[in-house]
């Protein structure tokens, strides 16, 4: 039966767009006077109480205003149109001049009360422009358009931020009568996006809409799915923060003598402790759900703040007096850290023409001791350095993918 | 008499909700004309005056929409059903063609005048759309739905922040008619919360709801028992604020000769004191009550400042030309931090091991009168050094655990 | 007669609470219609038009919602109790079986037109909910109950912030007649706090209310005496500020060979200027007037600034060669800052012991036109050092003596 | 007909302004009660209902009081003139005393229901001061006048900021009548500008005007071009990071014994990362279109990066320990640096000198087997130090100035 | 004929405030219903239409709430008197025992329609509180007192802020009739002042009134000359920043071998940024007209900007090998700096004393060729650090006085 009404009403829309009301302005008046004589606007203008009054809405959407997650709040602009047949103001068009429409002020007929329940304002007042009319045809089906900016609360899942996708909802509830008395439906599945405009932060991937219910009142749904433009955060927050990671991970490669290694360091922390501030004032305050991104940026931090403790470590074996004894723990450590098993021949090799040097002469006489591994603090600094640099950089590269990985899929 | 009352109510809601109306629109008009006629809005609908009218509200949370500490506020979107016995609207259904319900224009009838008390908009207004229309059953049981978005203030206890529980209320009271003449109740002992859904930032622990009075007049409160998720807070303010601290504690591992211990100091210092500032913004600005966290945000800076002091002081003794005699007090001191009876036969050890250096062997050259204790500037800095890191570390640790044992009891 | 007419008020106020109107439906609307027959709400009612109309008002305060200094804003909840004599709405009760009260909506009624003339929302709005009815004894005493949030301008002296006290004042202005016509004045000697629940920035130490003129109006003035609870900016402002000059003044403590003094003062100083920037933001921007605790940041920023200089200063006497002369202004200043008088015998013995020392020995070598007063520009710079940092540490610590002795009193 | 139409209109216009309208009080009485008599504001009045009414308007620019790229916002002041045909409220001015002119309430009268489509608003209100009044002329001619704040939304293209252009629109659309029963269309090409008042930081080029549709709905656009103005962005923004660039590639000038360099190279790199987030904060938060100043501090910040690691680098090389071989690989990149060819000549003589310099001769005693060439460490790094300032200079400008030619273009 | 009016008004309302309305309720009652019967509140109440009505403003001025150059905003709270001549509403006193006035809700009388032009508010409404009273005496002068909340745009020139004067104004523009049939002017040449209370940001100078006309209708202006207080802006802005200032052409002075110079400069020269943007923050973003001050910090930005090359080339200079011959280049410049023929004779004296030094003696051993002028790479530095000092102290001063100079005049 439904599916039948609908169509009854776009035949009659259609009509009805594409004619004009004839007669003489008096006769105008006679059809309008006769029409509301005897009207009461608090009664469904329906023959038989018992039916259910059936309003069809039509959603067109203009724009999408704003969409902040922050506030968790989406503006649109768009022009309903609503459609019902009052069985009360109906007319013979022949005897009246051939008038085919009557355009009566909303205040003065029956309508739908319906209000966005999920609005952003604090008075959620009901559509509507309180002083605009609505149009009529000879058969008494009811055309009335409502455009307006609505300010909606949306549920954003900033999970994936900023790959994420939302899906933001219009809810229409018809209000003063229960579904025995209203029943409100949408006209078309989709959103009708016929004059619609882009919006730059966000693409608008599809639209779709239902019909539901809230405690015992119909509801009407307009849903919009939509997935968040990256770039700007890529651009402004993302490269920063990365560029910064890679220099903080060099501070491995300065050499131990510049003196500038650990204020090189901490001012790498900082930074990113001000670029993770800067992205947690971007999201919404909640804790549930948790976006990736928070816990990256946090990782990030700590992988940071150990490459800070770790510089401060090696500088201090750095910084060691040569002629202290190097423990065995270190030496093993060292032997491990330059691979012992893999790279003995080379090793060896290399110990040798070390020792013909100037320097390691020199060495040689202190540390007699020493002489099998010519092993010292420096050396031990440099190779933690080099070790600590590659594991440094790929823990922040792994990091990296791994989150990638998680919000593209 | 009252818990008769709500059952009443409830019964004759029930029933109606399910059935339809019936009759012609013309007998609807009929009913609704005679109604209406001789009906006064600014009289009581009670046959005799001397009676309170008792009105019963139900209140429906659909979401909370925003919980700000910061000013304060508390923004939900409910449902308010609010029933009561209009005496004067009744009729036989039989004489109407079996008529059951009337819908009636808010503005035309008496209705009891309420507004939320505690409303954070600047005009406290009475609820109600303007343009709603009330249900009359044909008993006289008026049914009326209100939903709106409600901002109301919620007076915060952020003493545990963030782990803190609040407890925000919605007051209603009735307007215009003292309790002997008007009498509002709650219809259930708790908040409905069918249509809820959950908060990204607050847990909602439970509802209650209970009857108050203010002045002469009936109060009706509707209490949200609330938890907040920490989570946000810990990953953005929480673990940057620590890692800053073990960092800056790590000042004195630092080699004394790298010429960076200061700057790294006062670094950590400032990175603490932005972090307090973006606390300290986060948070109401009242003083009473004062958040915990703020207590120790500003322990925290002072452990810091003395950290500082510290390392400047050590700097200072490791400074000193080594051919300045330490003064006896210092010696004190170091044999006191040294544990001297606990550690004496280690140290002797020790002693013994360090002058067969050839280090010590030069300095034994020049301080004749130190041979005893081969005590020099800069091993009391390193011994300092070790001290101080230790207490820094252990105090930090012990004011993290005191308030997270205070907060979470 | 003006006290009289207060009491006679009150009595009329306190009987009909406690009563409730007796009477059937029907009989209250004919009292009801009969009241209101050719009843004039643009006319005064008062039997002789010469007369002045009386309007009493008591004002009983919730809550201090909020009350913020840079924006000069007070917002409060209140209830207003408004009382007249309408001397054209009276009745027999004995005639209309003993009703003793009429419910009148406002808007068919005289009402004293009020309004809030120092309120900050941009329609200066009358009082009154708009819908609200007004109750009225059967002696035409009608008693208005207003309940409303309040955002009113409070002219702030910010002089002594944070240890200020502000007089906040609620003005109603009665409007549309001049004092001949229409007198308005409190009921009680102070605001009503029986309800008043304490707010968390600023303590309510006492309340009083008033009398005035304004033009050819009456008005009625309820002011409020509340002081600033401090300990919120003690914890975030004063104690990070005064931390951070302390650590300045350490600077001097710093070796001059660690070659961190300069960076250490610059960054204190820059610490400062933040805070000196943060304080100001939370400030009104007025000139006039000042707050004390302006001058004295600016105070501090310059004792910081002059500390930067002086650490420069010192560390380019520290940094000159040895075998340059000290000019004689130099060791005369010297001279004067190690207290020549007081101290010449102690110094002498100093001077002794020192020159025993190896390392004047081998000055000793080198200068021997300085040998009578064997000092070097190390002597001179770290002297320097101490002497500043005793003048600069009791300065801070005097300018902030001399604040708080100013705002405490 | 339509352009015969706005003569028509025009003509009415300028003769009504420059009389007065004749007749006693009396009579203006008569007239207006004759003319309202029997009206029906639902109607549109025109004595032919198939006749399409037209509606002409004109909008005189007063200011633009804000435009806002962030919000997307257009502030305008303007009042707009409207035109239209009553053809029931006409008279003959002789018979009313020559009354030329009658003013009626215009919520007495049709009107036509406009909106302006792109409203900020968060209710579409429709277009007019609600208490204003239509000025009839005896033809039947009424003059509508609204002046008004208008808040609208413009599609800002920011891609060339801060040389863009933008077109910002107003849309006024005709409501209740589709384009069969009204029509309205600009009364000039151009918005009118006789008080219009320039605004400080956008130049208005030119303005223009034209007719649409929207849905069924007819549509008057008045367009504005606006040419930023960019000193602001130029002096505030661009200034201070071209100055901190600039400075950036001095880090190859700063000598690399002086400690500084990489302390130097970050701070400058945190600079341009302070600056790139206050840009990005004052642009909108949108993906499509980028700004190209978004890229161009991109490419900046990582240029600053680059030079990071270069110092880095550089830095290392530069500590090498000299009696370390310099790899042939090095010494191959140092002569294609030094550019072999064409500088060979002027080396050896170079060489020549420089081994005369006590310091290469006791390099050569050191360095037997790189005698041929003279390279040392230093030497190396102090070239590329040269090499890198100089490409780095230059990239920076040739990024600046593709960015001028492709804005100013 | 116009200053004949406002005597006459001035008159009249000077007597009606002083007397009471005499008679009865009931008498009143018949007076104002008389009054109103066959009132026309759309036409003019001139008994010949012909007739001009003219309308007297007066505008007391309360209190200038808030003015913000940022958002070009004035909020003023004030009382407005406006008085006109109603021809219609006249009686004769003696007939109606005495009265000698009515008070009329606005809502049922004619009057004139007026609007502030440039408001902020986005909805231009008409003046008025919708439900005020208007007085009216027995020959028919009206008096209408609206007290309100004005937010209006205040066109500011910011070019010597913050020593700038502004002129604000009021623009109340008369409705609905051109100049023909409403003409509205000032009753006093000034605002009125008796209830002003001073603003803590702005002098109140002087006030002024004056006539205008905007299209064809009838304007008013009341304009207020104000006077910036500086003193907050002095306190906060511009002595952190001339503090900066002057600390970092102190750079020049610091050791060269102290390791921080360059440190120093970067630090100073951010510093300058962030004081830069702060204060182009607390400007308003336009273009035209540029603050001067704008200038002035960015010709400091370049000054510090250059200050930090200088250094570094200095630095350069300084760290450059004694046994690097200097160019004669650098020799010349050294001449001309140290003033050669000023100073020939006392530098001949220098040179002979230093060479008797311990210092030059070894510096003669080392480079004889340069035995007649013994310049090494240090003096040089040394010397340009000091010329450096003098001209970057004295660039600053002098850019600072010119500035003054400027906006003081």
């Amino acid at each position: 039966m439904e599916v039948f009404d609908v169509n009854f009403f776009l035949t009659s829309f259609i009509v009805l767009q594409g004619q004009c009301s004839g007669g003489t302005f008096t006769e105008y008046n006679n059809l309008y006077n006769t029409a509301l004589t005897g009207y009461n606007k608090d009664g469904r203008p329906l023959q038989d109480q018992n039916h259910v009054m059936i309003v069809v809405l039509d959603f067109s959407l203009l724009t999408i205003a704003d969409l902040d997650d922050a506030s968790s709040k989406l503006v649109t602009v768009g022009l309903f149109t609503i459609l019902w047949r009052d069985e009360v103001i109906t007319w013979n068009q022949s005897l009246y001049e051939n008038t085919k429409e009557l355009h009566i002020d909303e205040s003065l007929v029956w309508k739908p009360s319906m209000a966005l329940i999920n609005t952003m304002s604090i008075n959620v007042g009901l559509l509507g422009f309180k002083q605009s009319k609505i149009e009529y045809s000879s058969d008494g089906v009811a055309f009335w358009h409502i455009a307006d900016r609505y300010q909606t609360t949306c549920d954003f899942d900033t999970t994936y931020f900023p790959f994420d996708k939302q899906t933001c909802e219009l809810k229409i509830v018809a209000w003063d009568y229960t579904i025995q008395g209203l029943f409100i439906y949408p006209l078309k599945p989709t959103v009708d996006l016929t004059y619609f405009s882009e919006n730059g932060a966000w693409e608008l991937v599809s639209t779709e809409t239902r019909s539901e219910y809230l405690a015992y009142y119909s509801v009407v749904v307009f849903s919009l799915n939509l997935k968040r433009r990256p770039l700007y955060f890529v651009i402004y927050r993302l490269i920063p923060v990365f560029t910064m990671l890679f220099l903080n991970t060099l501070v491995f490669i300065l050499p131990s003598d510049s003196g500038e290694r650990v204020g090189y360091a901490i001012n790498c922390l900082l930074a990113l402790a001000v670029f993770l501030t800067l992205v947690s004032e971007g999201l919404p305050g909640d804790s549930e759900p948790m976006p990736v991104i928070g816990y990256v940026l946090t990782v990030y931090l700590i992988i940071s703040a150990i490459i800070c403790v770790l510089t401060i470590f090696i500088l201090r074996l750095h910084h060691k007096e040569e002629n202290k004894e190097i423990p065995p723990s270190f030496r093993k450590m060292y032997n491990i850290l330059t691979c012992a098993t893999c790279k003995k021949r080379s090793r060896t090799v290399e110990a040798y023409l070390s020792t013909t040097d100037s320097e390691n002469v020199e060495e040689n006489d202190k540390h007699k001791k020493s002489s099998v591994l010519p092993l010292t603090w420096k050396k031990l600094s440099s190779r933690l350095d080099f070790i600590c640099f590659i594991s440094s950089l790929s823990s922040v590269i792994t990091v990296g993918v791994v989150y990638f990985v998680i919000v593209m899929s």
